[in-house]
């Protein structure tokens, strides 16, 4: 069934997923198919530019996010299609000339939504119940019984909820937060309302978002526009008791005056992105009862890794039959600029 | 605003909520509704049984778990109502009367599983991602960077789930759950298939569900037919790194069979009740990082109390206008005399 | 498999389903487990009064809506429950005696919900688009293509929409209308208003539903409070082009009037139940264009049938084994005197 | 309000919508909106080429679906978006040239999806449930009476349900059919199943579809591979009694061999696209008791309208703002050309 490499109708795509991995996104079944449909060129062993040079004017498409200035591109006349698994857009690519050129600049953004938002929610009703505060005591045979341990316990349901952001991450929470049927302020200025709307969301300004909201979801990403944009002003509106939760971008959010408020016990937080990674010995973040600290785990799980490859194969798999891609998600051109992350580590 | 009980014309209602608090199931607004509608005796700081015995011939209603032996009901002769706001029901009334005289024997159980459901998943969702374990670890300076924790991680979505009885809270949680679009299997050896399959979940035997479910809800109350209905043979039929939550009743599950499957890695488990509260001090689940200890909390949240007086308040309403009560949950006489748990302290 | 009729352990069940059928409410299959769990005394053929009367002492459960005076019951020592397969509780039965001796009453209610569900909304949809109407138009060589035929079109999505009455019906119709996102009222009084926020729509009273809706259910059963609840008054709340349903009990509306308001091009309605069945061979309702006409079909179709049998035998199982039945819906003492509805015949 | 034409900063939009009109699809308040925000070229009134020819070189954007060949195109230098508003994409538009300068070419078909699902719904619940059939027999004075007329319904709750194509139609529709739990096969081979089952649908191949499907809703566009997609062989897979449902395009069934499947009482349909538009007067279709008739009347609908106007403001606005449009649909550059469809007059 499979068709012998040297067979010039398969077309050429070459690999060079780092930092991601290969195994840890294609399984055994799906690279094998990977191989099975396409000429695969495998970089990943060989970090050589000269290797990507060499294949670039027979390469269909890129699974990786290495350095494509204009003159490469300009070598790589049949490239239909660069696949970022990396999960961000770095500036290290010729973005404007893949647009004119038709080349499709595609995200794996959507691999990991479904593992970032049932991480948020476990980090909202972890801050809701004290589930790991309350496991601590336990373990210090300081545990305390039924409603003693209960008097800042809240439930999710029909309660006020923020998000500020509402791409994939916020969609994904969306559909999970629907059965405890919150009211639902959205703050994401790339849309109209009528987007939110049809969402079942209530579109609202950033500041009527933290004033009436008991939970509330960071979901930004981080652009020029986004830095701060949660600073001493806008926590300072977030009712007392209220319950934050940060899993996109650490520069979004002040980082002291959130640790401020949770320290003086006016707000509950989980944190998951910080400022710095790894975080200070020292960070007094460490110490905060109010506090669930989460090391950068909320999307890198095995199976939004695997979901990944699936991905890749699905859209490289139609890309080859000459249908568009459904499955990443394809860049705008407008904001593929604009995004100012860091490669994680 | 309260009417004088010379009042012939509003029905008479007995408040004796011990071990429950009046203060903490009304609120002022609804206690102010409830003395503008009845009459009420309020004997929660009278715990005299004279008190009581006194009211009796007058009431229409009791608010509260007293003794109710034969004789009491027999001096109780415009009883019409018995609104247990314990969550129990305890062999302490004699049913078989209140049956025959069409006394409406009401349980506020539904006022708890809203906050049991939140509680269940968040522990789920815990054992899932490894939450308050990755928080302890980050507060001992050893946290694991993206996937370096996330070895074990798994989704909720898409995933195998069991529960093990499906009243109230087996309801409300599937409620929760089906944004997750698990493969929900069900066992309750008290519903006909039917019932499950019009709530979308799948009947099937204790084993078929204990056998492929990757989470397990023991939803189930204390019977003389479900102790230890989670024995050693039971728990070995789960999958390895199977999650187990535990928030209905401790004799459900053989506790030191449980423990040991946790200490040996093969299961993750959230407990919320336990066969001796408080547990010893040198009680060794204390120590397994494979459990997320809790301190009987899952349903004594303040706004669940509250649900209880706001359901008193609505039923007994309904009552007294020759309606039937739609809030609390009428005992049905075949079960009234099965439970055996014991009142919460 | 099957054992004698003559062996004494098994519980015996009498079968008098008359104005209802046995073959229309049992598949062959659930008729063999039925005589396989019980024995059967089948007297759907055998009409005589004697017959009945001489099984009353052995029954343990009665399928059908025979008359049971006290005497009758008197003389059922045995008897546990009364199974009603027709749909409706008639005055034919000494209810309060069965309560004092904790028969269950139980009707087959729920097993018409869905069917009368999905018809309403078939109902609704059709005024909403004028289906009926255009069918007959281009059947007749009028017909209007693509916006010609669509001036008073309208969305279910997004509109408001009331719901006159909340038992069975209403809650399968609310799940029906969920994903169209409607604002729905409910008048219910029979319901305190938290019931229905935990259904998810908006309590108001029946003013406030007519006034402010496009769509209306008029779902109410059949009291005499519940008498031309929608009257002249009623209908002239409703706004311009409203779209009124009606499925549940004829004397319910004031039917006259709700002629005269669709006559004069106001409202529109499809209407399921009338005043006398069959309707009057001159009756104007059969001329007017802006009624979808029909003829009492909206719940008896087969599957409700053979629900009502399931239903039946599930219950009788769970009975036989000491468990509460949870199929059937159990009648409330408080309102089974109440109904005012006639057989269908 | 509005500025006048001559201020530079505005950019240039040119309103040409034929054969949709401006009014239409423009509230007045969406109107007011537009010409505030942008310097509006009204060239509805005005259908000279000439007068289009001499703004393209200022046009920010084109509303509309006018020839633009590549000259056009060329002179056309600072166009950014062609906004479509009929909802298909005609062959007189040098696409390539527009995807190759990145100018976005959207088009309106979600618009239209609520309100063809709804349509389609209640072609299908008309067909379950025999609504307009009845109604048509009522007026005749042949109406029957409670069961006597539903012989042939049926639920569609719980039923096996297909669609052939699940686009933004497709998807639509599946929401509304969330809540009747059916078992929903998908037929779509421009997606891979892994997309398919993210939706909670069971992808499958057109064979197994037809086959297995009560309800068959053919939502597929045209294009040279679906043409008579649906010919003989696959109606015969249909089940007997099966109700097909046809809103997307004409060519997609072989109508002759649809109609002799009807007209032989094997399948009921409900169809609202003709090979020819106006039906003949004598096309035997318009005496088909089998047969709901609709005159494509599926989706234009004064609010689906309307939806067209508001999502061309939203997403002027974005592109004005330098940001993506996010409510019209981008035309895929592999598909674009594929489309057979003619406009609808």
């Amino acid at each position: 069934m499979s068709t012998p490499s040297s067979s010039p109708a398969k077309p050429v795509v070459v690999l060079r997923p780092a930092p991601q991995r290969t195994d840890r996104i294609f399984t055994p079944a799906a690279l094998d198919s990977l191989r099975d449909r396409f000429t695969v060129v495998d970089l990943e062993k060989d970090p050589a530019e000269e290797a990507l040079e060499e294949v670039l004017p027979d390469a269909f498409a890129i699974v990786g996010q290495p350095d494509l200035p204009a003159e490469r591109l300009a070598a790589a006349g049949k490239l239909r299609a660069l696949l970022n698994v990396e999960g961000n857009f770095f500036p290290n690519v010729d973005y404007a000339t893949c647009f004119e050129r038709g080349i499709h600049v595609l995200g794996c953004g959507p691999a990991y939504a479904q593992a970032v938002a049932e991480y948020s929610l476990a980090l909202a009703l972890d801050l809701a119940r004290g589930i790991s505060r309350e496991d601590r005591a336990f373990r210090a045979g300081q545990e305390r019984y039924v409603s003693d341990g209960n008097a800042d316990a809240v439930l999710l349901h029909g309660s006020d909820v923020g998000l500020v952001g509402f791409g994939n991450l916020g969609r994904s929470l969306n559909r999970l937060l629907a059965p405890f049927r919150p009211t639902l302020r959205v703050y994401d200025p790339w849309l109209p309302p009528d987007v939110l709307r049809e969402h079942g969301v209530l579109p609202a300004s950033l500041d009527e978002t933290l004033t009436r909201s008991r939970f509330v979801f960071v979901l930004a990403t981080a652009t020029d526009d986004s830095l701060h944009l949660i600073g001493e002003r806008e926590l300072a509106l977030l009712p007392d008791g209220a319950r934050l939760v940060l899993v996109s971008r650490a520069p979004v959010v002040d980082y002291p005056a959130l640790l401020d408020h949770v320290a003086r016990g006016r707000l509950l937080a989980g944190i998951d992105v910080w400022p710095n990674e790894p975080v200070a010995a020292d960070d007094p973040a460490r110490d905060l009862d109010g506090l669930v600290l989460s090391a950068h785990r909320a999307g890198g799980i095995p199976q939004a890794f695997q979901a990944i490859g699936d991905m890749v194969l699905d859209d490289l798999t139609l890309l080859a039959q000459g249908l568009p891609p459904v499955r990443m998600q394809s860049a705008a051109r407008e904001l593929v600029g604009r995004y100012r992350n860091r490669p994680v580590s």
